[in-house]
């Protein structure tokens, strides 16, 4: 029986998930992997945020040398999210030839290369299967299972939060704040929501996955992102009445040197498998040239989940010393010479305008669009007209983003127009 | 550069796809995995079948000998199919200390603890992912993400044969026969299509999928199987009026000691993801006490999708040397002392009859289901009497296997029952 010896930074709901994990099913992973895996230290800021969890004070330090001088200690979970300390804390306990098993996923978007090249130094494993999709083996299945495919796609529902809302947008009709604030009293938001409702969760999460998936690093900064926070109820509605269901979704797509990589509100046609992943569940479709489609379903996120994922990093870490999660491609950080993602992708589009009431507009609207190659599948109005002006709806073909930009901002300088009121992409 | 010359035993659909996914991405498993892998032999009955398919007739053999004796060979793939000689060969080719890749389900479900202690013997490695539901990473999950987790369910479309064959009747309304000459012109049922429409092939699978997500031997012979050759256009019709979808399901759980290992045509609500899981497409769910449900999704068979599966096998053996997917339990074949596998299990049923139509009739087949445990949730006639009979189904309320055979052993000696004509359980 190999033992081994972990230490855990940052009690909070995903460590204290992975305490419970490790303490709960010891004897299952004793007995069917030979491992006796046990937590020796758990750092955190106050003793008593480890024993609030019922766990005896001696396992506890606020020190993290006590950590990574302890020799015994091999393998170290960092769950204490955001960038700093966990960023130092991991590059010191690197350094220190320990391997870190990680659910931080804006610290891998943003200093993966720096802690891969800290990691590579001492040899120490780096880990982070539960950063993207919760308990879902969304990494492993990339790095161990889809070897032999050249990936041309990623297309999912990888934050939770947002899709519980727009789920009880959907189903309840809910305005977007009645539905944050009862995903808030939940747990599925937090107080301070931005991260996930302006879609910076999914960003960094298509990072990584993309970033493996192609084979080549796809910064974070180069994916276009846009939130929730403007969807209305009418949207959605309309969408409804249409035969579409409200995702946030996260696509990422290589064509040899081309890529896309985007995190936007999607129309999703409901006979599409992701337009019944609902509440706070998470699915990626991913395509591989041989495989084809493979979907993964699952818990993006929460204590258990998450906490599964990071044991089973663990264990892998634990069994395989030689062989480490690192990138397989020149991982600085940036994206690499040659490759390019590209802004002006296709897609078909949801318009929604307040437009004058008046014969000729919509002719008018619809010939602008027409004119820079936007043509329109379905236009109707929804709703009645207010102060002259009638909201209407036009369902695009596919068309591209500079097409839709260009035209755009021809007619908002038109007095027909009162207001843009909604621009969705459509799957 | 580590190089790895490998062999490929049975050059059929599945063999020729591994060949081809070798040589198309060559360059991409040399650059990702620093791995060169190169197809040295070529093992098959006939030279011919190797020519047929445009590789160098320099490849092939027809003597076993030349593989085990070749040192540079280090991996050999059998894409042979059936037990013998499958069996025997990879059993030599384990005995020279070769390690295995192979996607033969029988084989694996038969006498894979005899193929493992082999293995074990000399140390070589033997891999399967690709015997179990196509190009999707279903054991990787199984034995590389759930580790932490004690897998109490396994629920899934684990054969793509049957699931076309289903679809076709549910959508267009083909009978049994029509639908399975429309699968066999399209070469996704055999000729003799037995061990798939007859569920042979999906209770393989589940034997080994249950195997190891319960950590102890589920023999074959211990599920329960049955086909779908009975079903009628009839009964699907009916379930679709009543918002079910037909499939058949591939079923495992665990609970402390008791196991249900099963595979039968079932009724799945509409509403469930599964329903939506069509043509030749696979699905499973797969439940951990932490991680909760997973679902994986994919294609389930095909040359191109099974191949991928056996080349992440090959990559990850030749990474992994030291490291085998040797199962976790005592596989010595057989069930382990003090596992029972239930064949009481629960369910909801939908059971069809001819009854005769007269007053008091339909009172005294819900008196008998009534009396041994089973409650009627509905109960209608579908479809015109004929010579004084109406067909009637009900649908039962959850029950168990015994209460329900036990009413119909009653029901069966009734003269008011011309015919039981179907007995479908519903999820």
């Amino acid at each position: 029986m190999k033992k081994v010896k972990i230490a855990i930074m940052g009690i909070g709901t995903v460590g204290g998930g992975t305490y419970e994990i490790l303490t709960t099913n010891r004897e299952l992973i004793k007995k069917t992997r030979g491992l006796d895996i046990t937590v020796k230290k758990i750092l955190d800021r106050a003793v008593e945020n480890v024993t609030a969890r019922g766990i005896d004070a001696s396992l506890a330090c606020t020190d993290l040398e006590a950590i990574v001088t302890d020799p015994e200690i091999s393998i170290v979970v960092e769950t204490m999210g955001g960038v700093e300390p966990a960023r130092s804390f991991i590059l010191r306990v690197l350094a220190a030839g320990k391997s870190v098993v990680t659910a931080n996923k804006e610290l891998i978007s943003k200093c993966g290369y720096e802690l891969e090249a800290a990691a590579k130094k001492t040899g120490a494993g780096l880990y982070y299967e539960a950063s993207c999709v919760g308990g879902v083996p969304i990494i492993r299945t990339l790095t161990d299972s889809m070897q032999a495919n050249n990936i041309t796609e990623i297309l999912g529902i990888i934050n939770g939060t947002t899709n519980y809302i727009l789920t009880k947008m959907s189903k309840e009709g809910l305005t977007y704040e009645a539905a944050l604030k009862e995903a808030q009293q939940l747990g599925y938001a937090e107080f301070n929501p931005t991260a996930d409702v302006e879609g910076y969760d999914a960003m960094y999460k298509l990072s990584i996955l993309s970033s493996l998936a192609f084979h080549t690093c796809i910064p974070y900064t180069s994916i276009y992102r846009e939130g929730i926070t403007k969807i209305t109820a009418e949207d959605i509605a309309v969408g409804k009445e249409m035969g579409y269901t409200l995702k946030l979704l996260a696509i990422g797509k290589r064509s040899g040197n081309e890529i896309e990589a985007r995190v936007h509100p999607t129309f999703v046609p409901n006979s599409h498998p992701l337009a019944s992943v609902n509440d706070a569940f998470n699915a990626v479709f991913l395509k591989g040239d041989f495989v084809d489609d493979i979907m993964l379903y699952g818990r993006g996120a929460g204590a258990r989940p998450t906490g599964s994922a990071i044991v089973s990093d663990i264990v892998v870490c634990a069994e395989q010393a030689s062989r480490h999660s690192y990138s397989d491609f020149d991982n600085n950080g940036r994206l690499e010479e040659g490759i390019v993602v590209k802004s002006n992708f296709s897609s078909r589009y949801y318009l929604s305008f307040k437009l004058m009431d008046k014969p000729g507009v919509l002719g008018k609207i619809t010939g602008i669009l027409g004119d820079n190659g936007v043509s329109i599948n379905k236009a109707m109005q929804h709703g009645d007209d207010a102060d002259g002006y009638a909201p209407v709806v036009f369902f695009t073909h596919l068309t591209t983003e500079d097409a839709v930009r260009k035209s755009l901002d021809i007619i908002s300088r038109s007095d027909a127009v009162k207001s843009l009121d909604s621009l969705i992409r459509v799957l």
